[in-house]
């Protein structure tokens, strides 16, 4: 799986180029914020794979889902952390730096293909923010996840002052 | 479930009046530290829900826990946090804002609840700590758990300079 | 287990006189890069227990593999750290302060002692670093891993400016 090169001069440019849009920003779930800022980096909660409050993947890899359904869920939890990015700071071409991506995916006890998934949010950070969006990243299965959903993504991503 | 609303100017003083007492300050269970500071900000270790030493909450949600105790064993778990916060700073009215929490929970693999689970440190902190609580979260669900406690809790805490 | 008490000036020297070798600088093994840096603390990837790409450690804790090689694999894990943390400061001895490790092991859901296992890398930063290895640590389990691998581990090291 990858996703196919484009042009574009600024990362909403090269978003629309991929023929995909950013989902509303999306609430906390409980009783938390969606995001804190410590000097110019915004760490994120965990960004569920959901377009307006509706769970679009749910399940575990492994068994209700394939890997080619968790790389969407990944991918769908990042543009969700992009809305959320854009608006806190009004436009994504802001973005220094997406330093680090933290994904965790609901997976059964075979299922060894995290990665694979994982780079549904990858791919999309690296095609859209190029060298910006050279990223660290961790990865977590776990046995349930909150609500069912897929996917949950973490952002570390620092911000021009 | 929620905490009741109460007055006091101090965390301290809002503590008493939740009627809640901290724990003894938790040590490491094994050869790591229980915190370290990056400039103004402390990461703690994983809080586990015990006093002084006895583990209150053991097993799994799903399991042998209930999701009303796994929210007490997060409770008491935020409780420890607190505890050792303030053995490094002195008075938790040093604390400028509670930037984040990351939960972990044992749990089996159909229990979709661990946020509800989880409001037990949040309800805590943002009652406590009004707006300088207002943190970002992550959640995690383990198959395991480190001598099967319950729970974890990792803080990420700012301290007044 | 505990590593034997060793001799030497520099963390280079410790290691030489544990009988230790740094394996191979480890590459990423999807779309993304093996550590990102904010300041002075550098931010590494999850560390594989591998020789230059030859997975040494494969499977649960619980299952397939003892505590022992658990203990094993996360020595592992954080060697590869320090061999990339080597190549990007040049000498160990920039290392100011090793404030973090966080460790994932694969799991069984009866499987408790991951604290022990951890040990493998903590032991091993105490003993190279000494006061300069003193960390906080977080410790997961999980249901799979990446390719199957046994550990993964994650740290933030500040550097010498």
């Amino acid at each position: 799986m990858q996703l196919k090169p484009v042009i574009g001069n600024t990362p909403e440019e090269r978003l629309g180029n991929l023929g995909l849009e950013l989902p509303p920003v999306p609430e906390a779930v409980a009783d938390y914020v969606t995001h804190t800022q410590i000097g110019p980096i915004v760490y994120t909660s965990g960004m569920l794979p959901w377009i307006a409050g509706d769970l679009k993947f749910r399940g575990k890899m492994g068994a209700e889902l394939t890997v080619q359904q968790g790389y969407q869920a990944f991918q769908l939890s990042a543009l969700n952390g992009l809305s959320l990015l854009r608006s806190i700071i009004g436009d994504l071409n802001r973005i220094k730096r997406i330093h680090r991506l933290e994904g965790t995916g609901g997976a059964t006890p075979d299922f060894f293909d995290m990665p694979i998934a994982l780079n549904g949010a990858s791919h999309l950070i690296n095609t859209v923010f190029g060298e910006k969006g050279a990223h660290s990243r961790m990865i977590y299965s776990n046995p349930s996840m909150p609500i069912d959903c897929a996917t949950l993504l973490v952002f570390w991503a620092e911000i021009e002052e």
